[in-house]
């Protein structure tokens, strides 16, 4: 691309940017809370139609159960390259909205306040989708789309993708492209963009134990068994106080990453002082505890958390109870080659040989992990026109610490994937105010536009 | 007594506790939920009337802050013994009703049924003080009081009796007496009269720790510390899955029982398969397991309880949230010699010994463990009018595992207790469909008249 066509592009795409933002305000209002199940229709219909108005192919498929799932195909124009095809995946559902209380403006009426937008969804992921079709109606507008454009836009990305693997198997042949924008990104906290070439994968699991059908007076815990300490000693036995995870098997099934990945891992920035400002920490970082890399926990490393523990009174004050029951959600993030299969497995046959063979384990959803070659060309070019369209340093991680469905967009379409988005380090995506910033969001659709240019001559 | 006058007052008594069911409905109305403050004052009218409508010289005592107390005073007879003065102590406060859902019948409007009454307070307490004024006015009808009665009736039991220390303090004088028949007592499932000469002490505590400010996505589990494991890791090095309590020192303070103790401990019933049916219990009892007497355990040792415990996440399906805190309530039955605030102190030292400074702990309440002599005639004497009264075997427990202030009137007073009441093996109390039975009513307020006349032999 030589520079007068960039600057065309570039301004067009600011233009197109700035236009599309009272479009983007109407998409913020619906109010797509997939577990909800509100506003799924409406949704549907406003995406649809966005799609349409760019010229696009659209077909909405819901023919194997879920919330439909959008797909959209733009041709390569006439002076562009017709053999290559960039899919986009995005989401037109949102997390709820509470904690209501601790928003400081209405989550589903759009606020702009010094440049930036507040509304659930700005950052994940309406606001993302906005900016890549304001890329993609500059393009039309200048030099023509200069490859064949897809997309996949699903509406249950935030209650785990239920549906989306029997969508890709059965349509395998209708997505099929080169290679694959993903639906998240952000800016750091000193303004480099990260990009990611994979995600960790998810599985949920809840360990239940009960002992009596009511819960009972506590001066009879001196003979009753108490599920809610049978379910401490339980899961005391699966993790130390060291962090170890020391569930027999757990490890087992890890792909070895080699000294390429391990050397691009330790390469990528650790903000430790932005996270603990963030969050308010006030323990050391466990890899600080442990003498080890954070960025090899974050990317190379399988998770066992807890993300939720409940027994018995847990009002204010005093209930001399003994519970009836004792309830914990556990969600451990799987680098590639682990299964939530093989890990329940795992779990029950450890629960079994310590004598815990009254804990239950049930899982509840899982998600398999996936990492995209990180010598795959596409990748440095992500890179490459992030750095040019912001102005400033990208980062490639080799995977997100974060899950998504990417591991059956491979399965079914083996493609390199590398997810960005119009993030910042304030984001607070799934969280109360979540925000995006307008210059990102120019940038962003910038990044975009010199994306397919550069990709359709690769 | 002989066996006329003895066939004179049963019947007697038996009229009053018929005549008295009305006067019982009319108490068990109040909702005098002390720890909702509600009725307080109407109560207290109430029952002030209850004791001048015998005669009763009444004091309200309220200057030492918390829910009045009710001084009651009756002389002996003409022809009775004024050198001898039983105690009463009672409560006019109830558990909550909660959960409301669960009652068969309104809580607060007595329903009677094939000869079970059912509601709030019927068994604790308030139609075990109206047994025993029945059987003090029918005492009046016959032959007169045969000793000195005094009442302490106090409304706030149900909230762990926070101000009756400092009444007894003060009011040493007033409330002096020879003995004390307290609020509670039940027949078990084999229909034995159960009485105790004493009550384990309890201690309350909160244990909790916090990582965050709030919760934070679970992908960066992999570098932040968990509040939740945290406090599962703690927990499990203050007891182990064989149930051994392993906090340095928690069992300093006891004082060791006699082998006469042991004996009459271990002589009691332990109604095994009662309680596997009445609570469905699934796992075997601790002291099965441990190979213990669980009549030991009861009465002999003490506790460490998880009442409550959250962290996280608790409601349906999948969240995957790294919570920024954790916290549980533990409940410690104490046996004679313990004090909450060495057990709050050996915690404390064990959270520090073990590497766990994080985790704070805070005392909410506590009361001490109190037994009589075992040997004391008064204990006799109420088995022996029990097995009279009843027509059935009485069983009479060195100390209840369960818990009360008797350790405070022993400290200001220097007098055997022994707790007797109208409950039945059904009688929930504290739970929904709280309930007595007629007969147990009118059998009951029979061993008062019986107990009141032997003692003032005696």
């Amino acid at each position: 691309m030589d520079d007068n066509k960039r600057k065309v592009l570039e301004e067009e795409v600011r233009a197109q940017a700035d236009r599309s933002i009272e479009t983007l305000y109407s998409y913020l209002r619906l109010k797509t809370v997939s577990a909800q199940n509100l506003a799924i229709p409406e949704t549907v219909n406003f995406v649809s139609e966005l799609l349409n108005s760019l010229g696009a192919e659209v077909k909405v498929l819901d023919d194997l159960g879920g919330n439909p799932i959008i797909y959209g195909f733009l041709p390569a124009g006439e002076k562009g390259n017709a053999s290559k095809t960039l899919l986009f995946y995005d989401h037109y559902d949102v997390q709820p909205p509470d904690p209501l209380d601790e928003w400081n403006s209405d989550p589903f009426e759009p606020y702009l306040k010094d440049g930036i937008l507040y509304a659930r969804g700005t950052a994940d992921n309406k606001g993302t989708l906005m900016q890549r079709l304001a890329a993609i109606k500059a393009l039309e507008n200048t030099s023509g789309l200069p490859c064949n454009i897809k997309f996949l836009i699903e509406g249950e990305e935030e209650v785990g993708s239920p549906s989306i693997a029997a969508y890709l198997e059965k349509y395998a042949d209708l997505f099929k492209a080169d290679a694959c924008i993903w639906e998240f990104g952000n800016k750091d906290a000193a303004e480099r963009v990260s990009l990611f070439a994979g995600i960790k994968g998810s599985a949920y699991y809840e360990f239940s134990t009960k002992s009596a059908i009511i819960d009972i007076h506590s001066s009879l815990a001196a003979v009753i068994d108490n599920p809610a300490w049978r379910l401490v000693q339980a899961l005391a036995s699966m993790k130390n106080q060291n962090n170890d995870i020391t569930v027999e098997g757990f490890f087992d099934e890890i792909e070895e990453p080699d000294e390429a990945l391990i050397k691009t891992v330790r390469a990528v920035p650790f903000n430790d002082e932005a996270l603990k400002k963030s969050f308010g920490l006030t323990r050391p970082f466990i890899t600080e505890a442990r003498g080890e890399v954070p960025q090899d926990a974050l990317m190379l490393q399988p998770t066992l958390t807890i993300c939720g523990m409940v027994s018995g009174y847990i009002g204010e004050g005093a209930k001399t109870v003994l519970p009836k029951e004792a309830k914990v959600k556990i969600d451990c993030r799987m680098v590639p080659g682990q299964t939530g299969e093989h890990l329940l497995a795992c779990f029950k046959r450890h629960l079994a040989r310590h004598g815990f063979s009254d804990v239950k384990v049930e899982m509840i959803e899982s998600q398999r992990a996936f990492r995209s070659d990180i010598n795959d060309p596409f990748l440095k070019l992500v890179k490459k026109t992030a750095e040019e369209a912001y102005q400033s340093e990208a980062v490639l991680y080799p995977n997100s610490a974060g899950t998504g469905p990417m591991y059956v967009f491979d399965k079914y379409l083996h493609l390199p994937i590398v997810s960005t988005g119009v993030g910042w380090a304030e984001s607070k995506a799934h969280a109360p105010n979540e925000s995006i910033r307008m210059k990102d969001y120019v940038d962003g659709s910038l990044h975009m536009a010199y994306l397919l240019t550069e990709f359709a001559a690769q």
